[in-house]
């Protein structure tokens, strides 16, 4: 399960106060506080309002690269920030970045396609089209099957493409989550891509939102689900993801399971 | 979500000594906690080490439905005290219990199926046959097919057949899981039966049980589990439970999870 630690983002308020302020020390405490609780990958958005985004991207990269070596995400709906993001990430010597992300919009896809061809970046394909979320599974995973099509002819393997099958809140539609899993059912089956999510919208507006969170995350992995985007340090969702882990066979003899009891880190 | 209450065990030390010693109190304080915590259905084992099963299950079910009006499930190994069972739960205007359980193996279809018949009790079916626990997917598969083809010959609708894909303990062996939820996808996809399962096996030998419980029961529910056997005054694996039907749509407006909220039992 690829762990992709979601806190450093500008469209969050502290965030983008400290990215605004320039704050290295505090968005250097949200690298390595992410690393130290076991992110692989750290996303990386700077989305904040009414600034640069581009000059933002720059400075959080640099910022963060300088106490982190862990892979990165560039996270932007917009492709100049992205590519400033890419090329920061990759400059010396740096891995090269997973983009979030693309989507079947057209707009979009053009945008990215050219640096996914480029720097074979890894890049996450979120399931909505021109024409906004689509409201059945059969119709995001058509947009799944497009997004496969166009990275492929740019010649990015499947693998290296990661299908968000998205997901609205429960507490405006009982049937949010039914949808996003069976999105994710059906993108398992038929295509040799990889999936992920940001599985915490689905709580939105209901109490005790962790416990949803967590749950969904089980379920999700159930399904086969190869990454989440989420609050890597919640000891909760941590101790939810080991065991999923352990339980899906991705944990030989349980050592991990077993050493995160030893940390303390599952009670 | 079906949810079976698991506790009323004579194979456990503290409830063997009940049945034994014929104390009702205690067997009555255990139908009244799992009807509170809300159970659906109550399992009834009287499996108690030197005892007379018959006889137990007999005391036992009588003593259940003195304080109890909750759907019972019979459950053993043993023909005679099934039968027992059926009649003890049936007697006096009682509902149709469930079966627990028929197997492949020959020797349990044979006893079982013509109770079954007769009063078209819904049954719980092991994915286990003669030669054992079949090792994979597969082979279990086929066994719940087999039981499938049984049950119908004998008249009983497929919605009435309940397949535990069976789990074995990760610490053994780490695709115990990824076996249970191989064949549970199987069996979802290929009959129309439901599914159930004891799924508390699979952390057998490894700290803290009760985060891998509940999140082997999340993974199982994001597959399509239709019910489970556990232990529903364990609050933490209600809480799971809760969320996980607000998250696959069987709770409409989020009402029972909300009210869950309201009454302190999501913390």
């Amino acid at each position: 399960m690829l762990l992709v630690g979601e806190s450093i983002n500008g469209t969050r308020k502290q965030v983008g106060e400290a990215i605004s302020a320039r704050d290295a020390g505090f968005i250097k405490g949200l690298a390595s506080e992410q690393d130290t609780a076991g992110a692989q990958i750290l996303d990386v958005n700077a989305g904040v309002a009414g600034g640069d985004e581009e000059a933002d991207m720059a400075w959080l990269i640099e910022t963060v690269r300088s106490v982190s070596s862990t892979r990165l995400m560039v996270d932007s709906a917009n492709p100049a920030a992205l590519k400033v993001g890419v090329e920061a990430a990759i400059g010396n010597g740096g891995q090269v970045p997973f983009i979030n992300s693309i989507s079947g919009e057209q707009k979009r896809i053009d945008a990215a396609l050219p640096m996914i061809a480029a720097h074979k970046c890894p890049v996450v394909g979120l399931c909505l089209s021109d024409e906004g979320v689509p409201a059945s599974a059969e119709e995001r995973f058509a947009v799944a099957a497009r997004m496969h099509e166009m990275v492929s002819a740019a010649g990015l393997p499947a693998e290296d493409l990661w299908v968000d099958p998205l997901v609205l809140t429960v507490s405006a539609d009982s049937a949010a989550g039914l949808i996003t899993m069976e999105t994710l059912r059906l993108v398992k089956e038929r295509l040799p891509v990889r999936t992920i999510g940001g599985l915490s919208n689905v709580s939105f507006g209901l109490p005790n939102r962790p416990l949803l969170n967590r749950t969904f995350v089980a379920m999700c992995m159930g399904l086969g689900i190869d990454g989440a985007v989420l609050d890597v340090r919640n000891r909760q969702m941590l101790a939810t993801v080991k065991a999923g882990e352990a339980l899906r066979g991705e944990d030989p003899y349980c050592g991990n399971y077993l050493k995160a009891h030893r940390a303390g880190l599952l009670e």
